[in-house]
């Protein structure tokens, strides 16, 4: 791209040059914009491995679906599970076998490779904010710009071909059930559309969120630029962090839990039953949540917000201004660089950008644990993002003003933070929405023989139809067809003395689930420590070279005395009458001696 | 005391005189001494506060202990619970009112308020280390020792008196029951004296641990001073923690949990049956253990190790040099101060005095939840200890060689890791050690009228005399007249269908511990957190003066470099034949530029 060296020219005495690139980059934008590219970089680059891992996760899910007890127990029409009918009324008793699908589909993630990749991609935040912490450090010091590689353009039809073939997949993989029913195929299809228009509300609040911060960061007047920023950014990050995640938040944790059981269902508004998750549970809806929410937001927020509304903008000023650029261009031809320059869109700071990419960091951080393939669809998004984002600066918006910067400020504590959150959220996501904890507490504690073989019968309780509210049976009932239903729940039978109260097996679970939540969170939190005081700070070579610099300063110093010394000596014995200056009154007090206290 | 001044004039020229004290100190010892007499000033100075709540938490504990509930009804003689008995054949089955006195005295420790204490403490200890970060920021700037205040000696006493009051506290508030059985007093008399010999095993191998340590470090080699110190220092430091934290660790969390239940009880070497806790809980004793172990090491480590064997050791070298000495007085008397130094012990580092210390953050911030009254024993030991210290520094010990130190180095990590650490502890304190979980889910679960009456009924469960092993019962039993006895757990009564297998109640009670382990550690990170980033690093004032100095420092060279221009120009105007000097060769990369970078 077009670059002008104007900028930047006051400081390149001390750069080591690591690449054109990263130098024209920071020369023609200064080093705040060359920080946010910088940082892009390493985020990119550490999101490799973590998406080959990802993969790697996927594909043990996608190998073990044949062997894994629980979903062929599902499958299996032998057993025979008749499930308490879905709404009231209208509603009929169904075949566990028909929701075989979901059941297979879940088990791509959710399986005990999760748990691991949930503790490795923690690890992961805490690796890329230290690897930061160094990298921010070798630019400040040498103001250089790595990280930054070339990359084809034609990945944006990647990424899109990445949606479709993994729509394809996950849409195979739940035709491949023996009893492929539509009613378990139309739930996935309603959970989709209703995901769809989610995020279509997403995107609109997120630009009404955005003006919201700044009208209450306004109301603050706060004193400086830079405060001024860190206040809009916090707000503007807590608005948008809620409105990205609060759908997530709401199936990961919420949804289906509050549902009530048969007979004694929990209703809103008197007439509405509380939402519940399909029966091969609430992960596989977190997944199509994630990734409808992940990809739609990035193809959309990149496709519409930052190419299209520019593009759209630019030919709205064409066009006003075309009856006064005519006259213009008649005068004088070709036009002038200025005119061009003006016509472009104004730079609006770097907000946007980073907010975008620690949204994305919370996808890939937050919820990594039922959703491996986050990484793989980030670092896709952010190959093209990178690419974008240069054409955009050079090409479409007017020439920022260049501004030093330190480092990325606020938003590094926004990471961090998030990265500390993550820990938690992928240990309630673990323990409480995926089925690990009640398979292990299953064949730890309850199974007869060991194995898995019965757990599908272990978790559904029993539900007398007799005791179904009047006017809550499924209306087709023929009358003692059907004595009893089943439902998912950890609740006594009817025949028991205390019938549909929590079982002892509910609060094993339970207790369960909450300490592997307390061991998930101290041991990854363990191994971040670990990992965090094993990377120093600063690299090695860069300590060196700050000595060898003080060094150097010391040594001109020393120079300059002699040469001071030198001269005053060679005044005095050509002009020994020249009266003493003013410096030699404090000899004592000399610039060593402050130098030393700055070492 | 008697102060030299030949050390330390090399960097007078930009001191604060903020006391005299802490100059003379700084002056006289060096940096490192310095550091650590001033972070030893900041931890008592902030025990003063954590005294002062921890007393009103206990006074709250002493205030409400006639009101409470349970330890009323365990006094209570009318409610007859036939507790099961505590050994196989000599024990008799006993009365739980019996148990009164633990049971009141485990109320002074395990009461609401220690719950807001815990999280009190563990924001403290963040408090603590964020205010000393900042302190010794303010000192490497200015090289002062503030912090360090005078106190009168006699309060080696009042720690003792404080001791000794606090024992016949418990031991009245014990006798004030109304049914003061001698075999519930033999009990803690028992327990006493079983961690009164605990101690000396503790501190008889703290001094082995310490040589081995040494050993383990030397193995390794390390390639400098500073590198073997660290290792040293955490080799020993781990040892040492162990050491002095595994009998407390035992009695909070593993002592009474793996006994078994009557009729079944788990035995080791075939013969002896796992301790239990006393009925009043665990923490009684672990309030025992810490209080003893606490005092003890610090009255004996203070007065033993750190005064008698010094003393002792100079009483041994004055006699093994009197006959030479008897010549020397003959020759030249009064003697040569350097004679009388030399007879003085040498330095040997202040690995132990930061050791001891960092042991006593541990009492302080590791078990506070069990023990309210921590930080008020270590306020007294420490006003004793800094005057102790100060005393062998300048008259027991060769003065140590000044060593200069930027900061307190592995103390900070080890001090901050114990911090992290005490909060998952105190977590699991408040909910597996104290009652204040099984109460709250009593009372919100279980409880028929909403308050505490029945607590007690709730957690004892019933055992059928008949199903005791052959030769388990208790011998001078008559036949026939008790049937069932009680003990303390969560289990099935015998007359269910799964008699003696953990109740629905056990696993309800765990589960609700292990949630407040969550709820607990993640509301004290989240507040941690709010408090680290709430307090800045850098003091204000500091940040200005660093300003300040940078723009002296400039204006420095500014100076110098004028002077050294008119230098040159008179010489030029008188000598004009003079030939140029090397400098004026390459004026473009003057001193300027480096200092530039620098800013």
């Amino acid at each position: 791209f077009e670059v002008h060296t104007q900028h930047g020219s006051s400081h390149t005495c001390c750069v080591v040059l690591n690449s054109t690139h990263s130098i024209l980059l920071w020369k023609y934008f200064g080093e705040k914009i060359g920080l946010y590219f910088a940082w892009l970089g390493v985020y990119t680059q550490l999101l490799i491995p973590a998406s080959i891992v990802g993969i790697i996760v996927f594909c043990y899910g996608v190998a073990t679906v044949d062997s894994d007890v629980p979903s062929l127990e599902m499958c299996d029409e032998r057993l025979n599970f008749t499930m308490c009918p879905l709404c009231d009324g209208a509603c009929d008793f169904w075949q566990l076998s028909t929701a075989c699908g979901t059941a297979r589909a879940s088990h791509l993630f959710d399986n005990p490779a999760t748990v691991f990749f949930a503790i490795f991609m923690s690890l992961w935040a805490v690796l890329f904010l230290e690897h930061w912490k160094r990298r921010q450090i070798s630019l400040s010091f040498s103001w250089d710009l790595t990280g930054i590689e070339e990359d084809e353009f034609g990945l944006t039809f990647s990424a899109v071909f990445g949606v479709i073939i993994y729509r394809i997949t996950v849409s195979a993989l739940m035709a491949m059930s023996p009893d492929p029913d539509t009613k378990s195929n139309v739930r996935v299809t309603v959970t989709a559309t209703a995901v769809i228009i989610n995020l279509v509300v997403i995107l609109i609040l997120d630009e009404i969120y955005g003006a919201v911060a700044l009208w209450l960061t306004e109301l603050e007047i706060p004193k400086t630029e830079t405060h001024f920023e860190e206040r809009l950014i916090l707000k503007a990050f807590l608005l948008k962090f809620m409105n990205a995640y609060a759908p997530i938040f709401y199936v990961a944790f919420f949804k289906g839990r509050f549902a009530g059981r048969p007979g004694s269902y929990v209703y809103v508004f008197n007439h509405y039953r509380m939402e519940e998750c399909a029966p091969g549970g609430c992960l596989i809806e977190l997944c199509i949540q994630l990734s409808i929410i992940m990809l739609g937001k990035q193809l959309i927020q990149n496709n519409i917000f930052e190419i299209g509304i520019p593009k759209l903008k630019k030919l709205v000023r064409a066009l006003k201004d075309k009856g006064t650029a005519e006259k213009e261009m008649e005068e004088e031809r070709p036009p002038k660089q200025w005119n061009l320059d003006y016509a472009l869109a104004p730079f609006d700071g770097l907000t946007p950008e980073y907010m975008e990419m620690i949204i994305q960091f919370g996808f890939v951080s937050l919820f990594v644990a039922s959703f491996p393939l986050a990484p793989l669809f980030a670092l896709l998004n952010n190959i093209i993002e990178i690419r974008l984002d240069a054409k955009k600066f050079v090409t479409e918006l007017r020439r920022p003003v260049a501004v030093r910067a330190k480092d990325i400020g606020i938003w590094y504590n926004i990471l961090s933070g998030m990265g500390k959150f993550s820990v938690i959220i992928n240990a309630f996501v673990i323990s409480f929405t995926s089925d690990f904890i009640p398979r292990l507490v299953y064949q730890y504690m309850f199974s007869q023989t060991g194995t898995m073989h019965g757990f599908i019968d272990h978790t559904l309780s029993y539900f007398n139809v007799s005791n179904f509210k009047p006017g809550t049976a499924p209306q087709n009932l023929e009358q003692g067809s059907i004595t009893v239903c089943r439902y998912k729940d950890y609740r006594e039978p009817p025949w028991s003395p205390d019938a549909y109260t929590f079982s002892k097996q509910y609060w094993c679970v339970l207790a369960a689930r909450l300490a592997f939540v307390i061991l998930f969170q101290n041991l990854v939190m363990f191994l971040s420590l670990i990992v965090a005081w094993g990377i120093p700070d600063v690299p090695k070579t860069i300590v060196e070279q700050f000595k060898r610099e003080k060094k150097l300063l010391v040594d001109v110093f020393l120079r300059e005395e002699k040469e001071k010394f030198q001269l005053i000596q060679s005044l005095f014995s050509k002009n020994a009458s020249h009266q003493p200056s003013p410096h030699e009154e404090h000899p004592e007090c000399s610039c060593f001696m402050c130098l030393r206290s700055f070492m």
